[in-house]
């Protein structure tokens, strides 16, 4: 019962003034009385979605940042790996010289499966606000319509404008490889941010190492020449204005102090182009991790540390749609290194609910440790919903990142935030609200301080 | 104030017509704005229980199926184990030769210590269903009556059918020992699975080989031939129309590939009688697993993983209630069979909530993973409605099988599906129709799917 | 629209008795009907406030029980490790003679940060209740006159008494060295119970080894004499009415029966003054941990197990500001334990809801095994919500201790007990009365055996 339809309740009746009084003031509060949480949290929701964000991790291509077809949207490795999961033959969705439009196609065949997941919302989500689709699935009857009506709007000359506009992004953190040259884009839209995987993980390959000589102009054949390399790395960076250094990392890492002369020996051998063994390639890596926490501190870099994440383990699987993990994983692992570098900012996602708990207590206890978003496995809303209640209640304010998109096209930053924005309203009215007794104004900018305050805070340089 | 109360507060009061109007408009509207969860659930919920299933795992003995005295029921190691942990000595329970009516009487003592639990709820609820009680609790002043028309009604000749069709049970999936004849029964309502927890983890003890030597008629002394046993195994279990095989798994469990040439020796050794060490028992294992994977994809038979079981930690325990486990096992130990077996589907149950996680993104990304029920120790409604939130919002809905009752006997199918169906009914109101903005027709086909609908694909063959 | 704004709407329009009535019953429905949730939750919320409570662990120091300073308080590690995290130099927190009202100012400096959390809500409901603070928050406009109201109230002779009545506090159970003396404080009241971490992780300190001999008389020398000191610690603390042995644990302990004979080599060569390696010093501590058990049993003593913490993880931390953990424990690693004392109960609590699972299964299974509170990381609203619904559906109601405080100083009882019997009062009336249609008292029954009844029972001695 709206308000059209109390006025249209009063109208329909000839009573006296004073039970259409009655009338309005019974309803007015009931209205305040009974319905609180739901309109409450409409309301905080609108408060929130109005704000303009940074967002703080995505995989944008600053030269191709918006997309140019449904099937970059589509392509997104969520819906590949569901449909796949579902039934999808991998072969079918990658197949070499796949025509995007064929490749829609046969990926709208497999969506009826995949139409109680949240992933899928997303893809209505943005179908319905960027492309005015407005059916409640995409179906193979309408989805060839929808794919023409994207490119349309797509292949406007402002796309990338309307969408950052549309979507309320002021600013978008990059994911570069470390040799990157960073030109081209607007550093002050796209902020670059320093990937690290390769270097830590993959520097026992050949094209690696060729690609950090190539990058830096160092000669590296030992670990000085190595912590050489990673000096200029820093520099060009943060002469480019990154804003942290981040990095993806399996399980069973624990980071540990490796110093130049104990990496020595080995770094030397990779370099004469040995095979090193199991134990060698764990003491390089340690000692690239070490050193980049080094110039991390050197730079006043915050360091993303994303815990958790085992890749390749399902290798018949579609690209990006191969890794998993093992949950006995713990931020004991990081003991050494956030005593070691109290000056570094660690901003810290965990890839599983189970970890939440851990990084509650690690950055409640350790000045440098901040909380970073939901990520990938955990960003659905029953794990959000639980993490960010617990995060919320028992973390220093100022150190609570709230939420990054993780996204390749730009046109996620929407749905994404909003699942986020509508959980956060949730919990500020049933915890804070109304659990706490808080007012509505002071939820909400404990709302807009996780969802940007900090944000600017925390990579502020 | 349900539509009862409404018409009595009308002819109650003897007002003009329009205000009587004015009540129920503002009523109805009001019902529909204000107690929408709540009424919406119940609505869902009303729909599920209407729908008629296919249990897709029980411990049922298709001899006797149903029970014929109490003792039956509170026989079930759930208030064994329960009245016991709460003080009961367990030799009160299990004397030999205790006469039925005896057990019941001595579990009932303790039952006051139990009420809280969901548990007894189904013992409740058991006792209201089929045998008209109506009491709160089961006390030392009702019980006898209420043993007495449980024995009477238990006794009718078609017992078995009544409560088939109370609960709403169309067909049974079983646990069958190797060596089952599976005869005696129809296999068309009581359908066979092939339990395998003894050939995988007894084949050492010299009763299991016998049995397996009698069952097949293959003398096995080697791996060949312990191949072909259980071959045979899988012959007759499919022309009796088996539709799953099945394993309970410890905590630390691998599976790896083995090759007879690599388990000949062992398995040569253990059948001329000598001791296994530890890690020759382990190889025989992973063998004869190994082995029914293959055997799986050959006859195309889903094989069931329920994973994370430690048998007889507390051997003071009652039987069947001195099982627990490790938390800390992961889903990447079955990284190797998941890639092995593309064609085998592997519906898995997780014993702990802790592990729901891994499940969720597992069957996410694999094709031949399928999530399975709420087993045992999750298997009450806090663990439930976590996990199934988190399941129906991020995995695709075809993957998933919603409940399984693991009934000892029949009259549990009814409580424990009923205890599922209300957190179903709740997360589908709460998460789909008022999160997501879906119908509620929508809404309850997701259930029916998870309920019945992939039972019947999953296990179709 | 409480009853007093009901009144106030009939009072404002002259309407008919007729109309009237009808409101009165429209109003009183509606409140039944819809708001019956929150209602309810209030109603039981009201009634487990009015329980008068023994606290079954705490730091008190019976000599020094209530605070003299906003120091005192604003001193629990709780506030110091928050601010510190937050940013405020451990140097300025644990400045040596800082003043405590310049300590105060110093620390308000930083509450901004941690006014999201909870642990700051037990300030802001202290100041409220005990010293009529009546703001929002606490700042640096407000905090002398609030730091000068509570010196003045604590600094009446009666101040402890006080407290103690207004938090509704009979007895506080609390934490003693082994080697404290017991003497001049009311033992009924202060409950001794003999906290034992320095006798099994700590023995290898030449301190702790005199305080040991000072505290017995015992010439300890040998696994033998060891015994004997140990022993009478125990008649020590019994004679003064302990009612519990208590001890906390790192997340790797696994005990295990060492007997005499096995630790005795490794005893005398440390007493015999010799370092011990990393597997003697193990050893001395399985050896001591396993006799306590053994005199535990002797003196029907429940043991108080705190499972989960590693010590010192952030040195740089501030006082108690240095624990964390690692998730990776699990009750399995007690199974021997708990089947060698079948005689001893032992309370148990863990660091980690993802540990709490395995507390609500392990004491589902073994009679001795009880559920013990919310512990530290574990015991915001969040986390005690979701566990507190796993344990009262699944394990017998007399085998959980709902709640301790683990406070320091006696104004803490009432704000903590509060947010749980806020959380308790929730989950009754959400999961029992409306989920399992039980009548409110039942519910409050429920709640007040968690919160007193089992506290009394199981360490009624």
């Amino acid at each position: 019962m709206d308000r059209a339809g109390i006025h249209c309740l009063i109208a329909l009746f000839p009573l006296t003034e004073y039970i259409r009084k009655l009338v309005r003031i019974i309803f007015r509060n009931s209205r305040n009385y009974f319905i609180m949480p739901d309109q409450l949290s409409k309301r905080i929701f609108a408060e929130l979605e109005s704000l303009v964000l940074i967002d703080p991790h995505t995989h944008i291509n600053p030269h191709s940042a918006a997309s140019t077809t449904l099937a970059d949207i589509m392509g997104y490795h969520y819906y590949t790996e569901l449909a796949h999961s579902a039934g999808l033959p991998q072969e079918q969705i990658e197949e070499p010289g796949l025509d995007p439009k064929e490749k829609v196609g046969r990926l709208v065949k497999q969506l009826g499966d995949l139409d109680n997941t949240i992933q899928l919302s997303w893809l209505l989500d943005i179908c319905c606000e960027f492309f005015g689709f407005e059916e409640e699935a995409i179906t193979e009857s309408n989805w060839e319509k929808l794919y023409d009506t994207a490119a349309e709007k797509m292949a406007q000359p402002d796309w990338e404008q309307q969408v950052l506009k549309q979507s309320g992004l002021e600013q978008v953190f990059l994911t570069n490889d470390f040799d990157d040259p960073l030109e081209g884009f607007d550093t002050n839209l796209y902020i670059p941010c320093l990937r690290t995987d390769d270097l830590v993980f993959h520097l026992g390959k050949q094209e690696t190492r060729e690609r950090l000589a190539k990058a830096t102009n160092v000669d590296v054949g030992c670990a000085h020449t190595l912590r050489d390399a990673i000096a200029k790395l820093f520099d060009h960076f943060t002469s480019r204005g990154a804003r942290a250094c981040a990095i993806s990392l399996p399980p069973d890492f624990s980071p540990t102090a490796v110093m130049p002369e104990e990496a020595e020996a080995t770094v030397r051998s990779l370099y004469a182009g040995n095979e090193l063994s199991c134990d060698e390639s764990k003491l390089v890596s340690q000692y690239v991790f070490w050193t980049l926490a080094e110039y991390c501190a050197a730079h006043s870099l915050p360091f993303d540390l994303m815990i958790g994440v085992n890749r390749r383990v399902y290798e018949a699987g579609v690209y990006q749609g191969q890794d998993l993990y093992d949950k006995r994983t713990s931020l004991i692992q990081y003991k050494e290194l956030f005593n070691a570098f109290p000056n570094v900012t660690f901003p810290v996602s965990v890839l599983t609910s189970t970890s939440n708990q851990e990084l509650v207590s690690y950055s409640w206890i350790f000045p440098n440790v901040v909380i970073n978003g939901h990520w990938w496995y955990s960003n659905t809303p029953a794990f959000i919903t639980f993490d960010c209640k617990s995060r919320l209640e028992a973390v220093p304010k100022t150190k609570q990142i709230g939420y990054y998109s993780d996204m390749y096209k730009l046109e996620f930053a929407l749905p994404k935030f909003r699942m986020y924005r509508r959980v956060l309203a949730n919990v500020l009215a049933s915890d804070f609200v109304i659990g706490r007794n808080w007012s509505e104004e002071r939820a909400i900018e404990l709302g807009k301080l996780v969802l940007r305050g900090n944000v600017e805070t925390i990579f502020g340089r």
